[in-house]
């Protein structure tokens, strides 16, 4: 790099994608990346900016200066820049945002009014439409004219004069048109749409369903505003599933690879706090059971398994549920289905285990009232635990509670509690046949 | 649709997307789905059935017979079709195939050749390729007469003589060129390609970082033979998602709200079993210190609290692995730094939440020596926790072990053994302090 030509380089760096460059200045050390900023023009370092993280997006514009910096934003997406601004502290958006154009500065700001995970946060507005008596050939001239501006020219959408979004061409029809037909003629009318106040998790559920390229949003009076492209949905997808698994595994957001120690640990441990009193709830039921215990030690031996067994079959029916409510819509009959079922599957896991461990048990201890004891144990908790593991995140699903308290440690560790409450119950009932 | 009246039946069908078709057979009931399946032509029923799930499928391709099916196949993508003949029995597989146009059975039979999960699994043969020598205007021309079969005509690749991928470029770059402008001059030379064997996750995380609409397929000859749309790797981020949640909960292959009780219990208990086993090793665990816990029963209420924080740290460190895994290249330095990192993460939450529990344990049973028992036990614990959690799936992803075994139940009850070993272990020691 250093002794590189500044017109090679540039020649080398225009053949290169955003992604890649990113990467490159990402690798590359320290002191060298100030150099490295100063060869881009404004266009490279706009894209090479949608590639970075929020981190070195920073960087890079306190290196570039107000004056620059903000005549990069100007050449980003509008959906990127977003994304941006909204990371930076308050007096530097203030700031990026009074030195912009002024038409730029405030399409921006009408986007980030939008709430977010919507489809109007995440829309841009690069994209082309066709007022409804155009004809293929004035299609053609004006693509032409937008080609370069446009992020996605795959679907072309037709407006009425009131802009009110009224069908959508294709690339595919235009080619196999003739340059004197009206668009009106041609068009699909049945266009797929969403509002710009839809969630983006169903709009990233109708790209992958129906394949599209690009998604129109209007407003609500059904005039278009913008469009989201499906580059923007796959990492809404891969977003919500991210989001899943921190559901299951109470991991805290936004720890990756890179994320230094104290920071993941300051993460994990809210939860892991929250999930210790509880655990000392358990402690708290086996001490009151402490004369039971004390008379059959042989009932604490499998107190590790039942507690287990109940935790493991409740995040079972856990993932299937979160899994379920990322991709299909819920209403009552499915959610009463779902609880019927897993209640069946709560009854053939216990029955299977409850016997194979009542026969274990009698086999080990040489006590069948004992064997008994746990088996039973085992059918009533494997039930309830399957149970819990399904209607909990459906009950705070309902009630629109954050999901992320529905995580798999949470419900593991409620089993826990459950599931030695059962057991010293049915274990206290029979204390005098068991010594 | 009983009244209705075939040509405006069929005229409304056409104006539906095949995802809504589909999803209007499913809701039909059984007896007038034959009726419906009849008013369909051959194009419908492909694209129909390639959004049905496969028992689906196989109702409709038994209810057209085989000369009808084999018609409809022949209109079918590739790639969805060479899904749908996997699912089959070897038998009825033959059979089709057998009735295929030799041309189409012969490429179908190629596709198959491919492992799995593979690139050359996934790939179309439905695009548009442009020998170097053409101008703008006769790639024009062969886009009209290509453009209704092909499936994504979004990229178009330029190969030379050999068929070798030379180049490519975008409709964009079609509109700006003039007419008579060579291909080869305008074409973008830098394609990024896979190979046949890339796997398919690979490819999903290529399209996705770039963006890209397609991407194209070579052989080891660099010889063009197929492309990879963006709306299949969206099926396989999404397939890779769902992979990762069985990871961590076990819950087995294929469960979603309409499976079936009897099978969705008897996915689910293989593990269950496996895991009721592990849960009696801590059973016999604990019986060997049965003396220990006889003195001291306050030890058995901190069982359940010790055996879960152990084991959620581990479920923590897993999610952040699984995750990891699936979007990051893996080589020695990475993994290096991973373990120290949760390492320190593991030291930092163990000595928090172990300060924490010895405090409350020695206000609880009144007891320092207890406390400290307990509380340096789950120091420990925890560092050991967060490292089986890391570690345990990097060996798996090494040793490229189905890392379904990595799930989190099984650290989960690995964390509950070592844990309880430990704390007995600790406890034994200072038994006659303890008394």
């Amino acid at each position: 790099l250093k002794d590189a030509k500044r017109t090679e380089f540039n020649r080398l760096l225009d053949e290169l994608h955003p992604y890649d460059i990113a990467r490159i200045y990402e690798l590359l050390p320290i002191k060298h990346r100030n150099r490295f900023l100063s060869f881009l023009n404004i266009a490279q370092l706009a894209s090479m900016l949608q590639e970075l993280d929020n981190e070195q997006q920073q960087n890079v514009l306190n290196h570039l200066g107000i004056e620059k910096a903000v005549k990069v934003m100007d050449k980003m997406d509008n959906d990127d820049l977003v994304t941006l601004l909204e990371e930076l502290l308050p007096e530097s958006k203030e700031k990026f945002l009074a030195n912009m154009k002024k038409e730029e500065s405030q399409v921006v700001q009408d986007l980030m009014n939008y709430s977010p995970e919507t489809a109007g946060r995440l829309m841009t507005n690069r994209y082309v439409w066709i007022p409804q008596h155009y004809t293929v050939k004035d299609v053609m001239n004006k693509l032409r004219e937008y080609a370069e501006i446009a992020e996605s020219i795959n679907y072309l959408y037709v407006i009425n004069d009131k802009k009110q979004l009224i069908g959508v061409i294709s690339y595919r029809d235009l080619i196999l048109s003739e340059p004197k037909e009206q668009v009106e003629t041609i068009m699909y009318e049945r266009v797929i749409s969403v509002t710009v106040n839809t969630d983006q998790e169903r709009a990233a559920q109708i790209i992958q369903r129906y394949d599209f390229l690009a998604l129109p949003v209007v407003n609500h009076d059904n005039v278009l505003v913008g469009i989201l492209t499906v580059d923007d949905m796959i990492d809404v997808l891969i977003q919500e599933a991210s989001e899943d698994i921190e559901k299951l595994s109470a991991s805290g957001k936004d720890i990756d690879f890179d994320t230094k120690a104290p920071i993941a640990a300051y993460r994990r441990l809210p939860w892991l706090i929250l999930l210790l009193f509880i655990g000392l709830v358990s402690g708290t039921i086996v001490s009151t059971f402490e004369e039971t215990l004390q008379k059959v030690v042989a009932l604490a031996f499998f107190m590790p398994m039942i507690a287990g067994m109940t935790g493991n079959t409740g995040t079972q029916s856990l993932a299937v549920v979160v899994r379920g409510l990322t991709s299909r819509d819920i209403n009552k009959k499915v959610v009463m289905k779902l609880i019927f079922r897993e209640l069946l599957v709560g009854i053939i896991i216990g029955l299977t285990c409850g016997i194979l461990i009542s026969i274990i048990a009698y086999i080990w201890q040489g006590n069948p009232l004992l064997g008994l004891v746990i088996g039973s144990t085992l059918v009533i908790t494997l039930i309830i635990g399957t149970l819990a593991g399904t209607i909990i995140p459906l009950i705070l699903h309902q009630f629109k509670v954050d999901p992320a308290v529905a995580s798999g440690p949470l419900i593991t560790t409620l089993n826990d509690v459950l599931s030695l409450l059962i057991y010293f119950g049915i274990a206290s009932i029979f204390i005098s046949h068991l010594m």
